[in-house]
């Protein structure tokens, strides 16, 4: 079969030529006689992979030696403990800006470890927005503001991050990392899993200001302290080194790209031509979002009847589209279109909604 | 350069075949259009391969439906912690043999949650041995007892597992997994990061009774409680997907080797050849571990002088053999022969050290 368009929610495409690339050095990478699967962690092979891949990360996203990138394992889920066990301290509480699924497992988790408090919840319109800086509702004593820049279920993004003055912001860019520029001086720390914007599943990106991270309770278990990554070039123990390496070439391929301000554009122009179909025809695919928190990455909308969905994901898969069910908790049609999608994948699924209205109005 | 061998601890090699299938469908997976790294860790792909490496794998070490295979990421280190989260409930100790850096660092891990006990201690001796079942001193009040079945930094290995009784036995099998045939009704619980016999780096298996697993602390963070991966057969978050694909690949040539028993065969032929040059030349190559704790995967040894033990592993990697030098908080030389390295990997490095006393007494 050829290739096909992934409109999965993650794990997701990844650039063809990144595949390419990754599949003509597997088995010897660069003539060293060894596959980047078998290389030591420790070895001169795999540091210069991993720093060149902390390097792209931070010229793409204009950071400098006051930030520290780290590889980890375990995925967002692991982060939603991590970040509680390590900045919620005694007396202070974790507010959350409740927007959807995982934010609010993310709450949940932070809830196992101390003290928090709603600062914003959209949950009563089915997560249908996200907050404006000015609704949010901060307690005293905050330890941080947590937020969840994209959410991939709901097909909200925010278009307006908060300044928090001396309170840490804390975000999740699961599902837009690396997808547009992002005002980084605004965080203290954000991560995303790999697996829909930036690499394989299996490798956590967090990119956190070094001073955030310093100073942590010591007898935090080893790979549940972020200091522990910092300190020791995520090398602490062994690290996914196939997956780091895949993130390196992704970044590298973003760098070739134009960078993040190239992929905005390019990624408007995608998802455009998706929200176009849902505007011309409204009684007909019913968006989720309210328009002025949209999502850059992932469409959200639905048919008039759950059959009709099923025929649109049904046919859709037959002409080589797929992912395109929503998720569980949801319902519905999700799109992704995430960096790797190329724009003739958002033009032939703009395309077939097109037609399949004609044929099912 | 042709395909060289690698002696190093980990990552480490694997079988050829492997690297070779998994570059062929890499960009294309078996016609689905897809890479391996693409699809969702929710589609019938991924299920038949994480359903497939669960089962080879049980049928490998010929376990029943009473036992569950996980897979998580985070490595073995994050083990040393989830170990006493899950199971040094209060009030019980948790017990250790300190037999290495690894199970040194386990028990410091632990010391963080809940009490912890010295069952044995190898560390004034060097950790040169592990202990026979007899030298076990067991607190009162024993949660589990915790054992490193091969400790890598040091060549030494359990060749006998103690019988606890009611005690369940934990074990570490990083270094050893999947290397030979191991008495698993033993065991309560083992677990292995991949990367040395079994797959790439940020995967780890885990495999334990069920029953052994069941009914844990409610207000454990969902990534760090083992029920929440046996419940979601280890998808409850994305999976490292591409690393479980790997290992299962690696389980159906360990089948098609003959299994476990074939293995050890194999393993100790391979091993043999280098004990053989350290017990012919026992004042050139000094061997720091006791025979009857010999390891069938790291063969560990001293030069007369430190300059001899730097040529050595020079001279080796001129012909094509690397990793050969011994872990940082040990010194001199460590030869890891793991699964996938050929019988002709082993020769060479024979032949070499042979070569290499017979220029250097």
């Amino acid at each position: 079969m050829g290739r096909i368009y992934n409109f999965g929610a993650g794990p997701s495409m990844l650039p063809l030529p990144v595949l390419e690339q990754a599949q003509a050095e597997l088995v010897d990478y660069r003539g060293c006689g060894m596959s980047v699967m078998e290389i030591s962690h420790r070895s001169a092979i795999f540091e210069e992979i991993n720093n060149a891949a902390q390097a792209d990360i931070k010229q793409l996203l204009g950071l400098d030696d006051n930030w520290s990138v780290m590889f980890m394992g375990g995925g967002g889920t692991l982060q939603f403990a991590m970040i509680p066990m390590n900045f919620l301290t005694p007396g202070k509480v974790g507010a959350y800006a409740d927007t959807g699924n995982f934010a609010h497992k993310a709450m949940g988790e932070a809830a196992k470890v101390g003290e928090v408090a709603v600062a914003y919840s959209s949950r009563s319109t089915n997560y249908d927005r996200v907050p404006s800086p000015e609704n949010l509702r901060m307690p005293h004593q905050a330890a941080y503001l947590y937020i969840c820049s994209n959410n991939t279920v709901y097909g909200t993004e925010y278009h307006e991050y908060p300044d928090m003055g001396h309170i840490p912001l804390i975000a999740d860019f699961s599902s837009d990392f690396l997808s547009r520029p992002v005002p980084m001086d605004k965080f203290s720390l954000v991560y995303g899993g790999a697996q829909k914007n930036i690499g394989p599943a299996g490798v956590t990106v967090v990119i956190a200001k070094k001073n955030f991270v310093r100073g942590r309770d010591e007898n935090l278990p080893l790979m549940l302290n972020y200091e522990t990554f910092m300190n020791h070039n995520s090398t602490y123990n062994t690290p996914p080194v196939f997956g780091v390496y895949i993130v390196g070439l992704v970044a590298k391929w973003l760098l070739a790209q134009g960078g993040l301000e190239a992929m905005e554009i390019r990624n408007r122009r995608k998802i455009q031509k998706v929200y176009d179909v849902i505007d011309a025809y409204p009684d007909f695919y019913a968006g989720r979002a309210q328009k002025d928190s949209r999502s850059l990455m992932n469409a959200t909308f639905n048919l008039p009847t759950t059959d009709l969905e099923n025929r649109f994901i049904e046919e859709a898969s037959q002409v080589g589209m797929v992912g395109l069910k929503g998720h569980r908790v949801a319902g519905g049609i999700r799109a992704s279109l995430y960096n790797a999608m190329p724009e003739e994948g958002a033009e032939c699924l703009a395309a077939f909604m097109e037609d399949f209205y004609k044929r099912n109005r």
